[in-house]
């Protein structure tokens, strides 16, 4: 679809947004690995089985860490065994050192996602290395996982600010992507992990950047605890950014107790991307279809607000139409 | 605050936003005439209380329709005189007609909303009346309102979209929003009803209608029933636009089912101008209280992503010091 076609795609206070944007699906793995409970495989399945039905296309399915720490992610293999390959659509798991890539490499995995933080507070908490051990850890995967004729994402948290530091200086973020860009990532996911971003920070972090690493390589990882989700996403489309990070329904991004939000939710995104007249080839019915999925998987009601919708207007039309 | 001691109200992709963005609480009258049971007059004042508490100085507190229409907003009168006056705040009604002015008068209310919809269908399913009766009933008020010294603010809903109709065409919004504006109302509040508004068709909107009227008399009524009432807030505040509504915890706003969004919840609104360094004179804190004070009233969770996030935070501290 070029511009002449699609009359919302011209340029204005907005800017030219991109005709088309990726959407990087981190459901079945940042929000399963997050739920108390652990979901049996088949049902893991059923879920990537639908986000996939509603023309998904980039899924990380899974985590290769040690089951001693995610428990929940235990069945890795299990898992990619029983979803295999779909045509065109691209499977990823998050990879903490070189045993677990060589276990996303046995399992046939075409892409791995190494992580960084970049708070040292956080780095420590979370992963007990230094941010300098952890960047040297991640370089070494990326090398091996390169080598080995995979493709390697990373993962940069706290870049909106740290649940232990506050906030983290721009110029750190910057240092840390260029050095994971330098090892032949493809793609940096920026995470705003407890969701505290605004969008003027997000101008500012996006222009610090953008004078080192082209927009092609940067997706935007954004957590809607405080609301601001889309409103972030929609300083980063307008810079140009084609690629955002979203989970079914805002399933998982570690939210404070039960209703509250956590991750950016894939139809609340997909519904202002599309209300744009920017692509996506998803299927805004279908994914309500795998929203409903996960909550019952799940066995309770997520935050995110186009699937309640979807589902409350459905609720009353069944209940208008019961009673004619 | 000036550019200068504010490093993030600096112009960027965003451009310069206002330094400074009033909020329009909507919360006890939009809120409450949408739950089911009527609260009791007395727990609207501690509403309200809580309000001015937090730092608010412009809140709808009541509607005068009849009664027999909105029966959970029958004790406007009563209300008025428990909450009285205060240094600083502006309380407002809807007002739907010269009788209801009649009684906002008499009530002492400086303040009176006129309210039209820019959709044929909708305004006939509404108040039964087409948007040339509505529009000439407005009229009538506002003349009658300024003659008593009162200030009167206009209301257009269905701006992004009709529940019956589909989409509205923007000139018809324009050439509404002139008759308001040239009848004399001090302010022009664009309501995207159904929250289906996404920022491309906002920004078409703004761009219409600031051809035609000035800025300041504009303010945005964002619903947040699909997550995109920040993002469309947004590129109002980069058009200059210094007035939004919002509702205490996202009461109101006819969501679809209970736990389904409505309006934009103030605090998400102030939590995101905050951190943009720009002013509300606010206490997002005080905020938080009042929206646990909401919740307890109509008895169960609201939308509002802040509020939960916050509530949320605090649960889990307590119960940490509790294991300590």
């Amino acid at each position: 679809m070029d511009t002449k076609e699609n009359p919302r795609a011209r340029p204005g206070w907005l800017g030219q947004l991109p005709k088309r944007v990726d959407v990087y699906e981190v459901g079945p793995r940042d929000g399963l690995q997050n739920e108390l409970r652990t979901l049996p495989t088949r049902d893991k399945a059923r879920l990537i089985d639908a986000l996939v039905a509603a023309g998904e296309k980039r899924i990380e399915v899974t985590s290769f860490v040690s089951p001693k720490w995610i428990p929940q992610l235990a069945d890795a293999e299990e898992l990619l065994r029983l979803v295999g390959r779909r045509e065109g659509v691209v499977f990823s798991a998050l990879v903490p050192n070189l045993k677990g890539l060589q276990r996303a490499r046995e399992a046939g995995l075409e892409e791995a996602a190494v992580f960084i933080s970049a708070s040292e507070a956080h780095s420590k908490k979370n992963i007990n290395k230094s941010i300098a051990e952890a960047l040297a850890g991640a370089r070494e995967v990326t090398v091996a996982a390169l080598h080995a004729g995979m493709r390697v994402r990373g993962y940069l948290s706290t870049v909106w600010g740290c649940p232990y530091e506050g906030e983290v200086p721009v110029a750190r973020v910057v240092d840390i992507c260029r050095q994971l860009v330098d090892a032949g990532i493809y793609q940096l996911s920026l995470g705003d992990t407890i969701g505290v971003g605004t969008p003027r920070q997000t101008e500012e972090i996006l222009e610090a950047l953008l004078k080192h690493i082209p927009v092609e390589k940067l997706a935007l990882h954004m957590h809607d605890t405080r609301g601001t989700a889309l409103a972030n996403a929609l300083v980063g489309l307008s810079a140009g950014v084609t690629t955002l990070d979203a989970s079914i329904g805002g399933l998982g991004g570690c939210p404070y107790a039960p209703g509250a939000a956590g991750n950016l939710a894939t139809e609340d995104a997909v519904f202002m991307l599309h209300g744009m007249g920017v692509e996506t080839g998803i299927n805004l019915d279908k994914l309500v279809e795998a929203g409903e999925i996960a909550q019952e998987l799940i066995g309770r009601k997520l935050a995110g607000k186009y699937l309640q919708a979807a589902l409350g207007e459905r609720e009353k039309k069944a209940s208008r139409s019961a009673r004619t």
